[in-house]
C-alpha cells in the first residue's frame, strides 16, 4: 500500500462512513489525534452530509505521523499514518505575528498584508467568483477580508447561495432599497433549523479559501457579522456554539486561514463582551493551529490588549484622520495594527465608501509608513449593482494598481517593517522596525502626504554618504536624485503623494 | 471761516506745530478732547517728524463736536469745532463682533472675513504695493494681515524699505538661507535708539492702511512678531511702551484697524503672558474704539476667553486637522473663530506652505460651513522670490479664485452667519446661526469635502417642501435641483468638493 504524502502545513483529510441517525450536528463526536516526533495534537471532525464525517489535519512538522480517529459517530476506531515533507512553492505556513508589530510565516517568510475586503464574494455566481480571484491576483492583494454569513445591507438585498443552517428564509420580495433597514436578524418568516448545519454552504466556501490559498492569499473569515436578516446574528448560546466548532472543525486546517470573530462587533446587540470572550474561548480551545484572531469594531475599539487578541483590526473613528493614528495605536495596543476599514474608494452616498483612489492611497502609505498595515475597498456604483466591497468582480477604481507597488517598497526595508520615527512635522518618517539596522544601514522613508514640497532639505549628519531615491508614490516611481553627504537638498516635483527614500551608499 | 466736516467713522486729523527740543517721542505729551453729543473722548497724538504733532480723532456719530488739544508739546491749547454727517460709500465704520461668533460693521451691515496673509507687503516697492492693492481687489478679500516690524524669515533676508526707530542696522550681507536661522533679536550690529521712532515708517505704513479702507479691506495689523534680527522683538518695557503707545496713538482712528497683538506670540521668548496682559492694558486703555483684539499661536493657543480678547485668531495645531475643529473651538472659547493660518497654498518646502488650491479651499469650506472664517495665503517659489505670505505681489495660485464665491454663499444665507449642526456623520452640515431662522427658513447647507457621493438623500420632514441646489465650491456653479417633500433624493456629480443647499420652497 503506497503511503500518503503531504506537504508540511498541507491538509491530511479523512472522510469516513459514519451515523446518521437522530441529528449528526449535534449527538455525536468525532476527534482526531494525530502524532508526529515534534506535535501531537487533537482535533474534532465534523459531519459533512451524505452519511461523510471528515476530520483534518495540518502538521506543523515534517516526518512521520500516526493518527486515530474515534467518537460516538462510528463504531470503530480508524487509524493510520503519513509522512510530511517539506514545504514547497508558495507553502510558507499560515502567517503569525513576527517580533512584536509585523507579521511572518511559519516558516519566517516576512509578510506584509496588503488587504481587501469582499464580504460576500463568495455567495455570487461561479463566473463571478472566478472573476474576483483574477481581480485579486492582478492587483496583488494578498489578503482579503469576507463573511461565513449571508450579508443584508444596502446594496446587498438578494438571497445567498447557501444558508449555513437548514431551512428557509423570509421572503425577500418585499424588501426594498429604502425599508430594508426595518429588517433585522429578528425578522419574521425565518424557517431555520439552529441544529442542523448545512454542508454544502462550507463546502463551497472551503473551495473559495483553497483557492485564494492557491494565489498566496490569506483568508481573513469573518465568523460573525451584524448585517442580517435571517436570524444568525442573534442565535442563543448553543447554535453560537454549534456554528462556531463547526467553523473551527471546517476551516483550522487551512494554513491561510485568519479568524475575525466579528466585523463590527459592537453593532452585535444581542452579544456581549461576555460572548465575545467565548468565542475566543472556543478558539484557543479547538484551534490548535493558533491561527490569527481579531475583532472589528464600528466605532468603540474592542480592548485591542486581550490576551487573545493577535493584532488589532482597526476601523477609524474618525472622518478625518484615520491611518494617521497608526502610531498611536501601535503604542496603545502594543500589536500589529492592520487597517481593516479606511473608507473605500468609490462614489456611493456613505461617507466610507466614496473617497479618490488618491485619497485612499494617501491612506495606505500614511498608514504603511508608520508600520501598520491598511486595507483596501472598493465601492463604485454601477448598473449591474456589482460593488467589489461586497460581491467581488471586476475592480473598477484607481488605487488598487498602487498596492502592488507599496509592497514591493515594503519588502525593500531593511529588515522586516517599519516603525514611525517622530521627527519633523510636516513628514512622515518611517525607518526600519530593527533600531539597529535603522542605525545601521540609515534607511529613511519621508512621506509628504497631501503636501507638496518642490524640494527638501536633509542633514542626518557630516559623514555618512546617502543615496537618496524619490518615490511617486501614485504615478508608481523611484527615481535616483543622487549620493549626497552632509547637509543637502532633494528637488521635488511639487507634487502630492511624494515620498523621499534615504540608505547609506 | 469754513466748517471742517467729515465722515463718521472718517478721521478728524489735527497737524501742529510744536517742541521738538530733546526728544520729541518721550518728552512731552499731547492730548485732545474730542467732545459730540454722544461722546466725550480722550486721544493722544504723536510726534510725526520735521516739527510737526499730529492728533487724530474717529467720531463714531454724526453732528457736531468740538475739541481742545493740550499738553507739554506746545505752550498753547488748541480748540476748534467740526461736523460729522452720516458715512457714505462702503464706509460702514468699525468691524465689531455680532453676536457671539460673527462680525458686523458698526452701522450693523453683516461682515463675513476673508482675509489672506502678506506679512511685509508694505514694506515693498511702491508697484509691487500697487499689485498688491490689484491683487486684493481682484480676489475680493476682504481682511489682511500683516506686520507693523520688519520680518527676518526664510525668503525674507532683505532689508525693509525703513525701520520703525532710528538707527541702522546690523550688515545683513553675512546672511544666507542656510545661516539665517543663527541670527534673532539679540544678534549684534544693531545700532537702533530704542527712544526714537521713525515716522516715515509709521506713515508709509498708514498710506498703506488707507488704501486697504479704500478698498473695503480691515487691515489686521500685527504688532509683534518674533522674526526678527533688529532687536524689535526684545526691546526692554519702556521700548515696548513707547512702541505700542505710538502705534495705538497713529492708527487708532482709522476705521478699517484690527489689532493682532502677535504673531505666534509663544515664538517670543522673551515676552510672558504678563507682557501680553500689559499691552493688551495698553490697547484696552488708548485705544477708546474699542478695534478688535486678537493674539495669534504657533503651538499652544493663548487663552482666547481672556475678556480683552474679542475673536480667536487660531494657527492650526496639528498636520490633519484644522478648520475641521472650528466648531470646537467655538464651543470651547465662545467666541467668533478666525482660522488665519490652515496652511498656505504653494509648493515650498514647509509643510504650512505647500498644500493645493484644492485643499485649501476645502479648508475654507470646512471651516465656514461650522461658521468659522479661515484665511488664505499662498507661498509658491518663484525665480524673483516674491511670495504672497510675505511680499504680496501677484496671486498664482488656484485658491483665490474661488473666496467670493464662498462669500456669496455666506452672504445668502438667512440672518447673520452659520453654525454647525451635529447631523450625519458624512457631512458637514451648516445653519443659521439663528436658531428661529434656522428653523423658519429650513436652510441647510450641506458639505461633502473630499468625500464624492453620486448621490444623497434627504428627509428633513414629511411635510415642507424644500428647494434643494447643488454647489460646485471648486467649479463654483449652484445648479437647482428641484422641489421637494419627503425623502428625497439629489444626484450629485461624484467629484470631491460638493454641497447641497436647502431651503423652504
Amino acid at each position: 500500500m503506497e503511503q500518503t504524502v503531504i506537504e508540511r502545513w498541507g491538509v491530511l483529510e479523512l472522510s469516513l462512513p459514519g451515523k446518521t441517525e437522530g441529528n449528526p450536528f449535534t449527538d455525536y463526536t468525532i476527534l482526531g489525534r494525530f502524532e508526529g516526533r515534534h506535535e501531537d495534537v487533537m482535533v474534532s471532525g465534523f459531519y459533512d452530509g451524505g452519511g461523510i464525517w471528515k476530520i483534518r489535519f495540518m502538521p506543523s512538522w515534517p516526518g512521520e505521523y500516526r493518527y486515530t480517529v474515534f467518537g460516538s459517530f462510528s463504531d470503530r476506531e480508524t487509524s493510520g499514518a503519513f509522512r510530511v515533507r517539506e514545504a514547497s512553492g508558495r507553502n510558507h505556513g499560515p502567517v503569525r505575528t513576527a517580533g512584536q508589530f509585523h507579521f511572518a510565516y511559519a516558516d519566517g517568510t516576512p509578510f506584509y498584508p496588503m488587504g481587501t475586503t469582499c464580504y460576500v464574494w463568495t455567495q455570487q455566481p461561479d463566473e463571478r467568483i472566478e472573476e474576483t480571484l483574477r481581480s485579486l491576483k492582478e492587483a496583488r492583494f494578498n489578503k482579503i477580508r469576507f463573511c461565513i454569513l449571508p450579508k443584508h445591507y444596502d446594496y446587498n438585498l438578494g438571497e445567498p447561495r447557501t444558508y449555513p443552517f437548514e431551512g428557509a428564509p423570509m421572503d425577500s420580495s418585499v424588501l426594498t432599497k429604502d425599508n430594508f433597514w426595518n429588517y433585522d436578524g429578528k425578522s419574521e418568516g425565518n424557517r431555520f433549523d439552529l441544529t442542523r448545519l448545512n454542508p454544502s454552504h462550507f463546502q463551497h466556501l472551503e473551495k473559495c479559501i483553497l483557492s485564494l490559498q492557491s494565489l498566496g492569499i490569506e483568508a481573513d473569515l469573518i465568523v460573525m457579522h451584524p448585517y442580517d436578516r435571517w436570524g444568525f446574528s442573534c442565535m442563543p448560546r448553543e447554535a453560537d456554539n454549534l456554528y462556531w466548532n463547526y467553523v473551527i472543525a471546517r476551516f483550522s486546517a487551512f494554513r491561510n486561514v485568519w479568524w475575525s470573530l466579528a466585523n463590527e462587533y459592537d453593532l452585535l446587540k444581542d452579544k456581549t463582551a461576555e460572548d465575545w470572550e467565548h468565542y475566543a474561548q472556543l478558539l484557543l480551545q479547538n484551534d490548535p493551529y493558533g491561527h490569527l484572531r481579531s475583532i472589528h469594531n464600528c466605532v468603540p475599539f474592542y480592548d485591542h490588549t486581550r490576551p487573545w487578541i493577535t493584532h488589532c483590526s482597526i476601523q477609524r473613528q474618525e472622518l478625518y484622520r484615520g491611518a494617521e493614528l497608526t502610531n498611536e495605536w501601535r503604542e496603545q495596543f502594543g500589536k500589529p495594527v492592520v487597517l481593516d476599514e479606511i473608507a473605500y474608494e468609490g462614489d456611493i452616498q456613505h461617507g466610507w465608501g466614496n473617497i479618490t483612489g488618491e485619497e485612499l492611497i494617501r491612506r495606505f502609505w500614511e498608514g504603511a509608513v508608520r508600520g501598520g498595515y491598511p486595507g483596501h475597498g472598493e465601492t463604485f456604483l454601477n448598473k449591474e449593482g456589482i460593488l467589489w466591497w461586497s460581491h467581488g468582480g471586476k475592480l473598477r477604481g484607481e488605487s488598487w494598481k498602487r498596492i502592488g507597488f507599496l509592497l514591493d517598497v515594503l519588502r525593500d526595508v531593511p529588515g522586516h517593517g517599519l516603525k514611525y520615527l517622530p521627527a519633523e512635522w510636516d513628514s512622515v518618517c518611517g525607518i526600519p522596525e530593527d533600531t539597529e539596522l535603522a542605525r545601521k544601514t540609515g534607511y529613511r522613508l519621508y512621506y509628504y502626504s497631501f503636501m507638496r514640497p518642490s524640494f527638501r532639505e536633509f542633514h542626518q549628519n557630516d559623514d555618512t554618504l546617502y543615496r537618496a531615491e524619490i518615490i511617486d508614490t501614485w504615478n508608481m516611481t523611484i527615481t535616483d536624485a543622487g549620493v549626497h553627504r552632509g547637509r543637502f537638498r532633494v528637488e521635488l516635483p511639487a507634487r502630492p503623494y511624494m515620498a523621499v527614500r534615504l540608505i547609506r551608499a
